[in-house]
């Protein structure tokens, strides 16, 4: 098992990760295969999605915001970060991406997100590489 | 192929499986690799969240009850349970996690938890472990 | 690596891709394991729902497109897809399922599908069998 950091810069935030994904995916040695990483934490998740245009990963960050805002009144949870709880069992703590001729098997525009939903903090994230 | 079974109490309710799947990892004897968990069900997810304050959980099944109420004018399919399924895909009825040194990889403060949507009911779940 | 096209009808629209993904599974002679799937775009998902009833896909689809509608004021990203790149992300791009027997694990009700959410396109799903 391997671990990468990230650190992040805003409360809510995607964070473009596939360089260091890459690296992982590149220092195993793996050619065919997958790679599962898995965020150690309950306020942030993984997520893949454009990162040709900025906008698109900032209007999905804030769309986030409107669909689950940071204050309900019903909410009970001590931290007032119960949005983010929630954010992150949407977008999923993990993910499991496909590897061919030792790289990465991504669409034309799809990059690999730490999606960060109560930041700004450094998070951790594990990694397994599994050969087919 | 391993199967556990989980009563759930309530119509929409997360439920905390930690014990029950580490008890299949152990049993496994894998020490390095993931378990695959699968939900065998249309109206129930699977997720990782933390379980140390149980507002948390009750504040995401609240949150998710306002965005995705059980009634709304649109629906057409005839046993009520639109709302159950669409949680269900949000939520998604599969999980990776890691294991190593036996253990399941899990940060500090995330359990793994059965995500009810439509109980109360009995549900299965069934999981495969890999080596690395 | 094996890859399976799909063409779309609609905007928004749940493909059942069951059969094509089971004869992935059949293809690979692999009797227990498991397949990732991953879809290679950033505007379409994979989820797993009921198969028998068609109203549970057609409701599914219509409250997403009441919770994450085309249009914001706040939106940026120029091409007016921002819903479909959020959209992609709350279900997911890729999907782990389990093999045995050589087939499926799936629940009764359970049918695997492409959540179109940019259509009608051709879309591209990659596939990976890993033998337990």
């Amino acid at each position: 098992m391997k671990t990468i950091e990230v650190r992040t810069r805003a409360r809510e935030q995607l964070v473009d990760i596939s360089a260091q994904v890459r690296r992982l995916v590149s220092e195993s040695g793996v050619k065919e295969g997958v790679i599962h990483l898995w965020a150690l934490h309950t306020t942030c998740g993984l997520t893949v999605n454009e990162n040709a245009d900025p906008d698109v990963a900032r209007d999905i960050v804030e769309k986030m915001r409107h669909l689950v805002p940071q204050a309900e009144a019903f909410y009970r949870h001590g931290e007032g970060n119960s949005d983010s709880h929630l954010k992150t069992s949407l977008f999923g703590p993990g993910l499991t991406l496909l590897i061919e001729d030792g790289d990465l098997v991504l669409g034309t525009w799809q990059g690999v997100f730490l999606a960060e939903w109560d930041g700004p903090r450094t998070r951790k994230i594990a990694a397994v590489v599994m050969a087919a």
